[in-house]
């Protein structure tokens, strides 16, 4: 059975939900002759961005890297949440609240490691989120950088 | 608790289940700029390959028409198929059976639309399969369009 549509307040709260409790997204990404790339990774949710942690050496990170902007995935393929934003780099060691965020959301921590590991910090410019084709319509809730809904939601 | 790693003929065997029965997957794909894009589709696999369908005029279409290549990821994020294969383009009309097949497992007939559908069949090339870090060992199943265990498995 499909569920009824969500209004735009219950997606953003789902929304929310999903970037404070989930651990893994998928990443797209491509290089400058258009080869896409796809991968799994860990994040952690900041209030304000997205943060990744890939080897600087990996397609995913020297793709990011170039395009500042990417586009990630939480969810289930009927239960999507599409988040695309600016990609900001962070060398290891410019952010120590943030890598210990990381590794406490994550359960990995990247400054152990023997590989130069780098951090890739998105900040959401568009969110959709849908389930079903009758939630395709109203799926866009944040545009430009700001949520549709009245007021910023508490993040 | 983490599980232990998979043999490679229960990854085989378990890539092929989903392959069966799973119907919604992740496509990733990119312009020849090298803008990345992201979307969940439908699709069927009929043995050798896995078809989806979507509006011509759509960015993954027209990315995936370009590249005559896709990587798509089937499963969760911690339960990783990824594929990797040739996208060859079929216009409504071309291969009925399949069509049919399409409708059948996905529950959408692009045929019955107002907008031009294009089908696109993803014919694996390369493909992966992990769950946790333990088994990114061992993770290759396919190479070169040849599956790695002994004989072809039974699609």
């Amino acid at each position: 059975m499909i569920e009824p549509s969500r209004s735009l307040e219950q997606r953003t709260a789902d929304v929310l939900a999903r970037l404070r409790e989930d651990v893994d997204l998928w990443v797209a990404s491509a290089d400058a002759e258009g080869n896409a790339y796809l991968v799994p990774l860990s994040f952690v949710w900041d209030g304000a961005a997205l943060t990744i942690s890939t080897p600087r050496a990996s397609r995913t990170a020297r793709n990011l890297m170039r395009a500042e902007w990417a586009r990630v995935a939480l969810g289930l393929t009927r239960d999507v949440v599409i988040v695309e934003g600016t990609v900001e780099t962070l060398a290891i060691g410019t952010d120590p609240g943030l890598e210990d965020a990381h590794a406490a959301a994550t359960g990995f921590d990247p400054r152990a490691g023997a590989e130069e590991y780098v951090y890739l910090r998105i900040t959401p410019r568009e969110i959709q989120a849908w389930r079903e084709a009758n939630e395709l319509s109203g799926r866009q809730l944040m545009r430009a950088g700001r949520w549709l809904v009245d007021g910023r939601p508490r993040s």
